[in-house]
């Protein structure tokens, strides 16, 4: 195959493999990693996320800031079966109930205080109060929160992931602000469609 | 090899399948199926399961009635990767919104129409009407819901996964009904703690 | 090794891990779904399959006729890990041994009666007549058939595969209809090569 | 970390390893190896096999000989997703078609020639003549079979598996000297029960 | 289903898990999350690990000082693919070459400025000098080192990993301390037995 | 299903696992073989490799030879999780230290006696000493090494690994030759600069 073949291939498979597709990635690879298409010698600096560095730099935020390094913001994930989010809660900042699809949580409180929980699939809540140095594991696809209940003090944490693509599905906006039908709504949470519009308007990104 | 030395070498690959080795399903297995630990000697009677066939004898159920043929209720799908479970839907009724956290469900509507749909990682609605003979894929991890939206007629369903225990999260009851403090739900929901006590009361079991 | 050459071999193996190497599927994805190259936007009926709908439509066949909705079919099951086929089996008509490279089978009857079989690594016979609601387990990879022993009733089934591509070994025609040589089969069968002929003659396609 | 501490950190991996983790084999392990419930402190031995040495001996056998190298021969292979096979092949002699469940073979043949063939899940035969030194991979869970066709010289093939228990499908007694009815084999192989008898009879194994 | 019920489903499922089930960790488990054997009703205090809470009161240690939260040390992380480790490098003090041969890993440097590189299977060598708020992956089963090369300031680290159990071969130790003979350490390394003496001597524990 | 749709199918699904697909390898693949993106109709000898024929014609090699059968030699192996390395010890000589991330390593002496040992993450070691016919397996990951002691005759063994591309990193060349700062490597191996110095001059490649 001519190079230029070749690299127009390249192109077209890495373009799948990383915007949309797949890739590699958790299951094992069968190269020690793997490289973005028009990186053709790549050095230390395609190892190394800077993203975080904002981080020491940062005035506290207002509500709950998460900054990711997944497999989006860093591309040598792929294949590595890892990756992290830093979470910045304000004094009496939630992180609404969610899951992650495709990873355990291990978070790890950096600073402050805060109130964890889960929900298996027995429906049992299983419950913390963490202090600073705690970790606490959210297991695979359950039902998770955390939340700053200090009226003060900012909490932080880093949380680890065994997948460099967790995925999140935030529940109050999956259920509420992604345009499923009001009927089907009120009847599933066995309440009236005037309820659920309100939750609707309560949870509709603002103008 | 004689049959005696193939039964000992058999149950020795057993007794490894079963007391030291293991694995639980869904990851391969190195043996040919897993064996319950009193089960010396299974026959064909183990790789069945009758307890479909009360669909035969059923009465139309009142509620959406959901039968199983899982790991807890079929123990020779260990190792075996794959489970069923059949849904029998009113008129009217609902399977709210919910996840399994370990399978992706493939739905096959046998009778009726049904309304569908899942959120993805992205906050994208997916939304179908199936007729009777419609396949429909929910992807692993994510939220969905099925609703008879047809007021006198009831619907069929039968979906396979590829996990011999998906696990079900239903997220009405894990959220509402689990022990979820009032205050976190409120502040996660975006409203106050009169609804959240309201959608509690109206999800609560009945007495 | 020398450099230059080390360099080269490094651009092989990346070419390998890129180009040529893949597979989809069956391991973990690191995204929801996958899409087709040319969807750009992807809606709820990617995720419907309509193929099933003849079934309510058909005259019963004359023949054992097995309808499948994998991943060539339908797409969407591309690293879902489920699949599913629909047996309709006329009165006496036999589904021949065969394997499964890539998945095991969970056989729910849904009409009519059944002999089911499957073979063990250590030659051990499983067997068991199905009646109508009965589920039956299939291990992976092992030698099993169907039979349809009533005279006048058909029989209809579906099987669930924990694979979106399960493969499907038929062994008559593996073994007596692929070319592999008469003499090759005559000895492995223990027999003449007269009667490997006439067994090819009788599975030969028909003109 | 002193030693005391170290072998009490060890004990407490084999013993998770072993009671109550385990996993069997071919899934990933957690542990660097497992060992054998009462074998507390395995050395070296534990990683030898010694089974082969009999090669070294033999007289060449009168019919094919296998000697196998697997997770029941050789305990230490447990979790390392490898093992191997010796086939002996005296003049004129066949490995019949057979399949194995859980792994690829990967033949390479050190003395003599053979003939060679699998059949893919299409039913296409793919066949092969080699000589001393040639290496045939048969692709996993595929109909595959090696024939000596010379008539005076033995061959000698060693074989690796990516599995510790790859499992073998011998088609002619799988078939044949399992127990299947006459009449599903005559319908299944479209000749009459007669055939299947005859065949059955030469495939039986000898008082 | 009744609470009763649940409960008892529940048991079963967990029993499973234990003792029949198991797997260990990193493959995929088939329930919610694996507990200990004797431990019948975990609560939220099972997911949680108090052992980093140790960083907040510290010395700054004189040597580097690796303190793990893995399978050994928070058994919750059986089955959940993912760990931590805090690294503390005080001025001038090295991580030296090691591998983990069971996952990747994510550094995430809190503090500090530090040396990292690996060296991949081609021998190419990948180094970067990191500051605080970088991050660097060392990919999978691949040598690597840092090196906090200031003289004055201590730098810390925290590092995830996507296994439950990473594993560590410090190479200086497996290589000079664990007891290979000196004339195959001579040999390997291209020098004589006095210089291999020499680096054993310094490697050995002091007493 | 006729040959001509078969054809179209098999085509679709090559396309599939060829062009959309995704990563490296060792997981499960969804089709029966990977075929290269050129070779529209592989036939027998795609699976066939050649390149150990010249075993056969050797002159015993004067230093360690390794000849592999990989997923670089041999693509076929793609997705196969099999492959093989022949090793040729002239007297007296050394496979020094080294790991393989990907694969454990199954060794099957042929010829020769042969000092084998590895040391596992507790840093114990693991020797033996091997004669012609013994198997020896090398856990995944873990430091081994294979010394041929004797000083006047050569050994042969071969080498099974459970993936297409095990990789390999050599100990002293990845610590000594790969270009790691001599400063790094003196305190790492608690020596000064001048033992390293010579260490790399002695492992250097000679012009």
């Amino acid at each position: 195959m001519p190079m230029a073949v070749l690299k127009s291939f390249l192109l077209v498979i890495f373009s799948l493999a990383i915007t949309r597709t797949a890739t590699a990635g958790d299951p094992n690879i069968l190269t020690d990693f793997i490289v973005a298409t028009n990186d053709t010698n790549p050095d230390g600096s395609f190892f190394t996320y800077k993203g975080f560095r904002t981080l020491y730099q940062h005035k506290p935020p207002s509500t709950l800031k998460v900054l990711k390094a997944g497999l989006a913001e860093f591309p040598a994930l792929n294949g590595q079966s890892v990756s992290y989010a830093v979470l910045d809660y304000p004094a009496g900042s939630m992180n609404p109930p969610h899951t992650h699809p495709r990873s355990a949580e291990l978070l790890f409180l950096v600073r402050g205080s805060l109130q964890v929980g889960f929900v298996d699939t027995t429906n049992k809540l299983f419950t913390q109060t963490l202090q600073a140095g705690d970790l606490f594991v959210f297991p695979k696809g359950l039902v998770h929160f955390q939340y700053n209940a200090d009226p003060h003090k900012l909490a932080l944490a880093i949380s680890a992931f065994g997948s460099a693509n967790a995925g999140t599905v935030s529940l109050p906006n999956t259920l509420f602000a992604s345009g499923i039908d009001d009927n089907v709504l009120a009847i599933s949470f066995k309440t009236d469609v005037t309820t659920i519009q309100a939750l609707k308007a309560g949870l509709a990104p603002k103008p």
